[in-house]
């Protein structure tokens, strides 16, 4: 049995001597690489946190205590200390998430992916303690990366506010989040990682100044007077002591014994504590700390000596044909300009940056930002790109709304992993955007169907100068191309009614449910339904075609890979209620409810985003019409 | 002819002398409090910024430099001095915007109300000038308060990373938004205030130091060689030059001759540079200075002199009857917590703050810590009330979604200010709530039509504890009671149809749209309309009685004070659809566009959200239904 096999929850690790803690560390390296690579999931940041979650759950006692993980990814290994080491399954349907999981764990608290929470989340649960006045500590792990975002400054600011609450923050400081920290923050955190060579000075000055007077009083008094202790105004540790939180640091994070120091001395203090660990992400794995551009963060299935993947490829994924489009957009327009949240490589924007530096920025994870500053960037004459996670675009809701829409700049955003991710759990899935952006006057909203269609569409987006454009398109590869067979105004015919001019169902198809909506028209066919599936291409608005081509038909059916609730489908009912045209309109979309981890495919399957699933709903709904139908025919031909 | 009055724009200001100023200054604060009590609108932020404003023109030459003005309340002396002096329909129909405006004038950049915003447009026009090799400087004034937001921690990490593109944030300090600024950076703030009394030590300091040996080299130099300068280490100027902005200050803002040296010295400047300038909000004006809650931030049409409101009360407004009930619930409940942005007073959380001064925390402005931290007091056992204007619950959609609702948090958003508000301008109408939020798994949403309902429906929604409830009312008075005549599950029936069983209309109400409702009834019901009102009360999730009555009409309209895209409305299409209940459905909201300032009555004509107008189209509509039922008819009795 290995130690690791031995842990059955935090207690176990009491009772180990430091010697068997490092072999603790080495076994679950060697784990996390092996079981990361069969699954797929997030090696680098793991690797890194290794002695860091053994030194918590050494020093607290989770679950009285509460461990914050931020980003959650980062939580493997504390997974594997409470309770849970078999994954087999890691991210599949029924095995464990690949972030904490209330369902999983007492040990876990925050569910989600999104960054930069976990001290806003410290901040509510620490004074829920202090008003039910219970026992235990709060301890929230951030990584320098996710210090960048808006949220954790406002949480610092409230945190620091209260001498009297204690908080421990414990800052993970790899240099990066998916791609090296940018901003002042991170040159100001190279600047502690330094501080060291104060202490020296410090024990000389303290001396020497206590005794020198200075208009009447020492300097060290005057210094007290101004409401700044001698160290602070003598040794800059820096933006945390001068918010007013107690700073240590800067601690090895690799060290088991000064990381478990560090926290114990952190825990004895009576208010908020930031400790400043620097930990190497992809630590103990060569090929991961070789990857200059993101330390192997998250990896597919693999060959964990190799690092081949294992898994096969369907052909250029849709961030691949976005990336070398911008790219070719870029050398004919140096106007066209590109900003990421801290994901340069993967929205796409590689090559852009290689190619045109001076024109694309990281600006941090810091979606209110990338949104504001484009709104900045195209008043001041550029036409910005900004390359988003679809699931993280809800950061910049306000800004898009407030800053951009309501100025009418011309901004592009570029929404990745749109619809049903998978894998990564509830928070992941980019299902919110066509209904929440429906909203947005003047806003446009192309849903691209097949690569071709990505490229055009991209060009048309870029072309609008007086209000947002957004393009969105999923995960994984984009299929073969889908051709149009007829146009009719902005909309793309991809299916016509073999049978009759008037047909009976319009299938209106979003984006990539195209060929999910031509094989639900050839099942309707075969029981008689016939039906027309179209592609309005540009989503919003709505093209002003569709409500006479839906009043020749008796079932409008909108198929979108998104929220039903206010989304592609409740606009299109809209705009046929505006236009009179009172065909019935049926939704197929994401019902309102989180969607567990899974395969895409399965988590369609779930939900009945499937053709065969969509057609026996048309089929029933055409069916129930037929027969009220006929009894109004029978009704109308007695009164006559 | 005043000074001021020979003030056609910033050109004219240079000729003044230093004297002329002064004089200048003293007549802008005579007319803002005359012009601003005739008309209502902010004064006490407008009398702190007239030096400020004067220096700005004085020294920088907009509009080739940029003023930006954060939360653009503050921009009145702005106006006045760039061609902008009529004054007499101040925030009212086809008068000046209580904002800056682009349509109003070339020297407006940003139009929106919500705060924290001009760092990030600031650094955005900034790169484009240096992408477009255009000069030009780019200065954005920001408040102490609007610091506390995220978003300008997001901007000041991109402003200081880059150290050769000149931009002034110019700090206008004056310890409050509203309310007294909170927080770390308030406290740190107020030391910076004090640094004066560092200089004299500094002058002593570097001589002495320079000429101390310690472990080989000098202090100074030891210090120099951790990449810290002398002045940095030894006087500690604190966070923002620890992120690398060059900082001037602190500057009394009300010395004009102070202010202009300090911004031509950071105009010289060739990177980012922060003023830090101390003003005092109602400077000149005595009763705002006495007036401790906000100083006159906002005030209605008021006697100059004594101050007493020029207006009639239309009695309690719907803020004071959510501030009595929720004291009442917390004398009740000890779990019941309150959560404020920096607005305790205007939504109406004073006297709970008073009664329960450990149960409320104002968090900055900071909605996204707002929704949160809330999470976080959910989980640790309390019930979090976050009062918030509606248009700002935007800034915290993404933390409402994925730390409330995804962690089944019972939390409480009560939505002030929902719906048209009007004089305040496109930005502060809280008109996309109903839309956003019908996306959330497990939210529900109140909106009461009258006083009694908001008191019934808030304690309704403290009581649930699995998941977030939203209450939202509008700005100005709660009118009179409006009794229910009958209930159906949970929706009350306003009024019933006189005629027939069957009636012809289904009009669904939505909060404050009763009255109207009532009348559009009535309105038709003289054209031979019968129509059923309801109010569902809970408009989110949709009551499962709506179909089965909506089945009994022949057609349902759906009135609502919110976006017409994706509200109620859609989400009772979608209900109907659901249930195989074919019946039309018609949406009036608002449409797709923003809205100019003017009062909320004269913005309700201009949308169309009349009983006329909604009983006209609605007459129409069956008018048209009943034509095309007549031609069906005749061609069915043709085929029989």
């Amino acid at each position: 049995m290995t130690i690791l096999e031995s842990i059955r929850g935090p207690r176990d690790l009491k009772a180990l001597s430091e010697e068997q803690l490092a072999e603790l560390a080495a076994e679950i390296r060697e784990f996390l690489i092996h079981a990361v690579a069969r699954t797929g999931g997030h090696l680098g940041p793991n690797l890194g946190v290794v002695e860091l979650s053994i030194a918590l759950h050494r020093v607290f006692e989770s679950p009285v205590d509460r461990i914050l993980w931020d980003t959650g990814h980062q939580s493997y290994v504390h997974k594997m200390l409470t309770g849970r080491q078999d994954f087999s399954k890691l991210r599949g349907k029924g095995g464990l998430s690949g972030y904490p999981s209330r369902e999983e764990s007492e040990h876990d608290v925050i569910e989600n992916s999104h960054a930069s929470t976990a001290l806003g989340w410290a901040d509510g649960l620490a004074k829920a303690r202090q008003v039910l006045g219970e026992r235990g500590h709060v301890v929230a792990v951030i990584g320098d990366g996710a210090l960048t975002g808006g949220m954790a400054w406002e949480a610092l600011n409230n945190i620091a506010a209260a001498k009297d609450r204690p908080l421990i923050i414990v800052v993970n400081d790899n240099e990066r989040s998916y791609a090296p920290t940018i901003g002042g923050l991170a040159n100001h955190l190279a600047t502690l990682r330094t501080t060291d060579s104060y202490e020296k000075v410090l024990a000389w000055g303290k001396d020497v100044l206590l005794r020198t007077p200075v208009v009447g009083h020492t300097v060290y008094e005057s210094l007290h007077g101004a409401k700044k202790g001698f160290k602070d105004a003598f040794a800059p540790q820096g933006m945390f002591e001068d918010l007013g939180l107690k700073y240590v640091g800067p601690i090895d994070g690799h060290d088991l014994g000064a990381v478990q120091s560090a926290l114990r001395r952190a825990k004895r203090f009576h208010g908020p504590v930031l400790v400043h660990c620097l930990t190497e992400k992809g630590r103990g794995y060569e090929p991961a700390l070789a990857d200059e551009a993101d330390r192997f963060h998250s990896v597919g299935v693999m060959d964990p000596l190799t690092c081949e993947p294992l898994a096969p490829s369907n052909g250029p994924s849709w961030t691949s044909v976005f990336g070398d489009e911008i790219v070719r957009i870029g050398r004919e327009r140096e106007d066209v300009v590109a900003i990421t949240a801290a994901m340069l490589d993967p929205v796409g924007l590689t090559r852009f940056a290689e190619e045109f530096p001076q024109r694309v920025w990281d600006v941090g994870i810091a979606e209110q930002h990338a949104a504001v500053s484009a709104a900045g960037l195209a008043t001041g004459g550029l036409h910005p790109v900004v390359a988003v996670y679809a699931t993280f675009l809800n950061r910049a809701f306000d800004q898009l709304l407030m800053d951009v829409a309501l100025h009418k700049c011309g901004v592009t955003f570029v929404l990745d992993r749109a619809g049903v991710t998978g894998v990564d759990g509830a928070s992941h899935n980019g299902m919110w955007d066509m209904s929440v952006l429906q909203v947005v006057p003047g806003l446009r909203i192309a849903a691209p169907r097949d690569a071709e269609q990505l490229r055009l569409q991209l060009r048309e987006a870029v072309t609008v100068d007086d209000a947002p454009t957004v393009l969105r398109f999923p995960k994984e590869s984009a299929g073969p191309e889908i051709p149009a067979v007829d146009r009719i105004g902005g909309l793309d015919v991809l299916r016509r009614a073999d049978a009759a001019d008037d047909a009976d169902v319009l299938l209106v198809s979003v984006g990539v449910m195209a060929p999910v909506c031509l094989q639900v028209a050839e099942l309707l066919e075969a029981r008689g339904i016939y039906c027309t599936v179209v592609d309005p291409r540009w989503v919003k608005p709505v093209d002003p075609d569709l409500a006479p081509l839906a009043a020749r038909h008796r079932l409008v059916a909108v198929v979108e890979d998104n929220s039903r609730a206010a989304g592609v489908g409740a606009a299109v009912a809209l705009a046929l209620g505006e236009a009179e045209v009172d065909v019935p309109v049926r939704r197929f979309g994401i019902p309102e409810q989180f969607l567990a981890h899974a395969k895409r495919g399965e988590v369609l399957a779930d939900i009945g985003l499937t053709p065969v699933e969509i057609a026996g709903r048309i089929g029933s709904s055409m069916a129930l019409k037929a027969e009220t139908a006929a009894v109004v025919a029978a009704r109308e031909s007695d009164d006559v």
